[in-house]
C-alpha cells in the first residue's frame, strides 16, 4: 500500500530524472506551481491524448472546445463563483502565518480521532505552537484577479478560471447552432485553471495553476440519473485501461456539507496516494450540475440558452452531467501507480534492486531507447540511423554513455517499453535485440521489421 | 492576392462553422479574446501537434518543457519586462480614448504616404475626429499583474507570463542536467501567453490571451549565425510543408529600432493575411537573443547558469536562438491560405461556386464524413457502425441530414479531406464511395480496405 515513504521515492524520481522541477527554483522557488520538465511535459502529453481520443474524438456524442482563460466579473458573479467560490481563512495572532480553518481541523481529527472539543480553541498553529489564538475565519475568494485594459478600474476586472466549465456553458448556445448538436451530448475542454489556495501542497496535488480535464454533458432533466452513473464507470474504466490498479482507487459519494455550490451530486474518484495522515486524495469528480449554470447564465445575459427540440418542439434547458478531472493529479497517479522496486538476479549470482515505471506504453514519455552496445565508430552511426527513423513517429532516446545494464536500468526508471540494442552482428545480419522493459526479456528482430512490431506493442495504432 | 473583402470572407465562414467563436459573447463579447469552438479546437490541436513532432520528438536536439504561466516579479525584472516591455500609450484630451502612439502614427503614413508633418499635432483621433489634442505619450507595460496567496501586498505581486521563453531560461540548468543534453540543443514550449494589448484587434491576429510555439536554442556563440540561418529555413519550410503557398509570405528582417529588447537580430516571417491598410502580419520571428537572458538570471539568481563543457573543459553562457510561433496566428493563416471559391459544373448543365477549405489532411479538423445516402432504417445503422469504427483513429463526422450535394458542400467547407458514403448497393458489395474533397473525384473501395486506405492519404503515419 503506498504510503509517505513509497510517494516521497516518486516525487525524489521525479524530480531527479526531470519530469517536474519546482517553478522558478533557481529564484528560492515556489510551492504553489510546478513546471513540467522533458519527461512530464511528454508524460502528460500522452495523458491528454489519450482523454481527446477516448472522450472526444472517439465518441459521436462529443465536441471539443477552448475558451479563454480570463473571463470578466460578470460571467463569475452569474457562476456564483465571485459570492460563494471561498476557503475559510484564519490567521495565527501570534505570527500572523494563515491557514485553512477546515484543513487544520481535519489535521486534528486524524491525528487525535475525534474533532477538537473546544473548536478552535484546541488548535496549535503549525508554524510558531500557540493554541488556541485564531482570528475568526473569513471567507477568502479563491478566484485570482487581474485588471485588462489601459485603465484600472472596475470595468477592466477580470478573473483567471477556476474552473474551465464556464467557459462551455457561456458556449453552450454556441455550439449547439454551429455544430449541431442535441442532447444527449457533451462538450469537452482540457487547459490550466487557477486558484488561489491558502495552503498549496502535497507535491501537485494541490497548486495554483493545475490543468483540467472537463466535460460538460448536457441531458434531459429525466435522463440525468443514468448519464451520471454512464459518466461514473467509463472515468472509471479509463484509469483502469491505462494500468491503475483498481485496488488503489474508491469512489467517494461526496456529502451536500462538502459539495461544490453548484452541485446536486457527485461521486469522486479517489487514489491512494499515500499522503501522511489521509492516504487518498480526489483524483476527478462527476458532478450532477444540474440546470444551475446555464439558469445563472440566461438570467444574467438576457440571452435565451434553452434548447428547442424539434421532435417534441419543446424548449428547455438541459441539465448537466460534469466528469472533472485533474490532469497534473491524473498524472501524479500514473506515476506512483507505475512505480514499482523489485529484485532482479545479477550477473554476480546475486540480485539487484531495479527501480521501474510500469506505465502503460501509450503514457511512456519515451517509447524506445536506442542503444549501441558500445560507444564505437561502426556501431554508433548505424544506431544513430535507427534512431533517427524510428523518431519520425514517435518519442524515441538515443544512449549511447556507459555499461549496457547500466543503461537499461535507467530506462527502466522513466519507463521506457522497449530497448533497441545494436551491436556488431547488427552489422551483418541487419537485425537488432529488443528488450521489454517488464519482463526483461530480449528477442531478435530485423530492423526492417522493427517499426511494425513496435507500433504493435505500443499500441500506436 | 487576399484582401480584407477576402478575410472578411474567412472570418465569416471561421464564425458561422463554430472554428472561433467571440468570447463571452452571450454577455456581449470581447475584442481581446477569442474561444475556439469545436472545429477550431481540431485545427489548433493538429496544428500543435504537427510542430511537436516537427521540432520537438521529431528531433535529437530537442526536448520539450511545460513551464508555469505565473511568474514573481523578480524573473520578470531579471529579463527586463518590468522595465522596457512597454507601449506607447496616448490618450485623446476629448474623449478619453487611448490608444497606441505608433499604431496611429503608421495608419497615418498608410493612408497619407508620408509621416505626419507636425508629429502627433496631425493625428486625427479615430473616435471622436478631433485633432492633434493628446496627451504626452506614457510608456504602458503590457503584462497582466495578479497577486498569489491570502495578502495581497507586493510579495505576493506576479505577472502572467508575457512570452513562454522565461520559463524555458529559467530552467536552463534543470533540463541540462536530468535530460543531459549539450549544446547544440533546444527546448520547445506551447503554451498560452497574455499581453495587455492597448488596441487588441483583427479577429486572432492581436488578442491579449494568446497561444505561442517557442524554442530556445542553445548553442556556442561563435555558431549563432550559422543556427540563425538554419533556424529561419526550418520554419520557412514547416510552413511550406503544410500548405502555405511561398507566394504568401516574405521574411522582414526587423531593424534595430523596431527589435524587442534582447534581440541582436530578428528575422520576422510575415503572411499576407489581407488587413486592410498593410496586407502583411507577423506569422513568426527568429531572433538572436544572445546571452542577454542566462547572463541577466545568473546576476538576478545568484545561480551560475553557465554550461560547462567536458570536450573543452570550458564554462561558457551559451547564445540563445529563438524560433517564436504565433499559434493563434499560424491557425488564422493556415485558414486564409486554405480559403478557396470555385465554379463547379452543376447537375442543370451550369455551374455553382463551392467553397473549399484545402488544408492539408494533416490538419483537417475532421478527416472523414460517413454520410448514408440517405435517412434510411437499413443504411443508418450500416454507416453510423462505419463512422464508430473510423472513429477510433480519427475526428469522423457523421451526417444523414439533407441532399448529398448539400452535405458534400458542407464539409468542402471545413476543409474534410474525404466523403464515404453508404448506399443500397454497400449492403451487398460491402463497399463505399469515397469522394476526394479537392478532385471530387470518386472512388469504389471495399470497407475491409477503408483504413488502411484512409491511413495513407491522411498521412497518418
Amino acid at each position: 500500500m503506498p504510503d509517505q515513504k513509497a510517494l516521497d521515492a516518486v516525487i525524489a524520481l521525479a524530480r531527479h530524472r526531470g519530469f517536474v522541477f519546482q517553478a522558478g527554483e533557481i529564484y528560492g522557488g515556489s510551492r504553489s506551481a510546478w513546471d513540467y520538465g522533458p519527461l512530464g511535459t511528454e508524460l502528460k502529453e500522452n495523458i491528454r491524448r489519450q482523454w481527446w481520443q477516448t472522450f472526444v474524438r472517439g465518441r459521436a456524442d462529443m465536441v471539443g472546445l477552448d475558451s479563454s482563460v480570463i473571463l470578466p466579473k460578470r460571467v463569475w458573479e452569474a457562476s456564483g463563483h465571485v459570492g460563494v467560490f471561498t476557503d475559510p481563512l484564519v490567521e495565527c495572532l501570534h505570527c500572523h502565518k494563515r491557514f485553512r480553518e477546515d484543513h487544520l481541523i481535519e489535521a486534528y481529527e486524524e491525528k487525535k480521532g475525534r474533532t477538537p472539543e473546544n473548536g478552535m480553541g484546541d488548535i496549535v498553529c503549525p508554524n510558531c505552537g500557540t493554541r488556541g489564538e485564531w482570528t475568526p475565519p473569513r471567507d477568502f475568494n479563491m478566484m485570482l484577479e487581474t485588471y485588462l485594459g489601459p485603465v484600472k478600474d472596475e470595468s477592466g476586472l477580470n478573473y483567471l478560471r477556476p474552473e474551465t466549465a464556464q467557459g462551455i456553458f457561456v458556449n453552450f448556445a454556441n455550439v449547439v447552432q454551429a455544430a449541431r448538436m442535441k442532447p444527449p451530448f457533451g462538450i469537452g475542454q482540457i487547459g490550466k485553471a487557477f486558484r488561489n489556495e491558502i495552503t498549496p501542497g502535497n507535491f501537485i496535488f494541490r497548486t495554483r495553476e493545475f490543468e483540467q480535464m472537463e466535460i460538460e454533458y448536457f441531458v434531459p432533466a429525466a435522463d440525468a440519473k443514468e448519464w451520471f452513473d454512464h459518466w461514473v464507470e467509463e472515468c472509471w474504466n479509463w484509469f483502469v485501461d491505462l494500468g491503475i490498479d483498481p485496488a488503489h482507487m474508491r469512489k467517494f459519494d461526496v456529502p451536500e456539507s462538502e459539495r461544490a455550490h453548484y452541485s446536486d451530486g457527485t461521486i469522486d474518484i479517489e487514489y491512494e496516494f499515500g499522503f501522511a495522515g489521509k492516504g487518498w486524495g480526489e483524483l476527478m469528480g462527476v458532478a450532477n450540475r444540474t440546470d444551475f449554470d446555464l439558469t445563472n447564465h440566461t438570467e444574467a445575459s438576457g440571452q435565451n440558452l434553452a434548447f428547442f427540440d424539434q421532435a417534441s418542439n419543446e424548449r428547455y434547458l438541459p441539465y448537466v452531467i460534469e466528469p472533472s478531472f485533474g490532469l497534473t493529479r491524473s498524472m501524479m497517479a500514473f506515476l506512483v501507480d507505475a512505480y514499482h522496486q523489485e529484485e532482479v538476479p545479477n550477473a554476480k549470482g546475486g540480485t539487484d534492486t531495479r527501480t521501474v515505471l510500469k506505465l502503460d506504453p501509450r503514457l511512456s514519455p519515451v517509447k524506445v531507447a536506442v542503444l549501441p552496445l558500445s560507444r564505437n565508430e561502426r556501431l554508433s552511426p548505424v544506431a544513430r540511423q535507427l534512431a533517427d527513423d524510428l523518431r519520425k513517429h514517435r518519442n524515441v532516446e538515443f544512449d549511447d554513455s556507459g555499461a549496457i545494464g547500466r543503461r537499461y536500468r535507467r530506462q527502466d526508471e522513466i519507463g521506457t517499453p522497449y530497448c533497441v540494442t545494436v551491436d556488431f552482428d547488427s552489422l551483418d545480419d541487419n537485425a537488432v535485440t529488443v528488450r521489454d522493459r517488464d519482463s526483461m526479456g530480449q528477442e531478435r528482430i530485423a530492423i526492417d521489421a522493427l517499426d511494425a512490431y513496435l507500433t504493435e506493442r505500443l499500441k500506436e495504432r
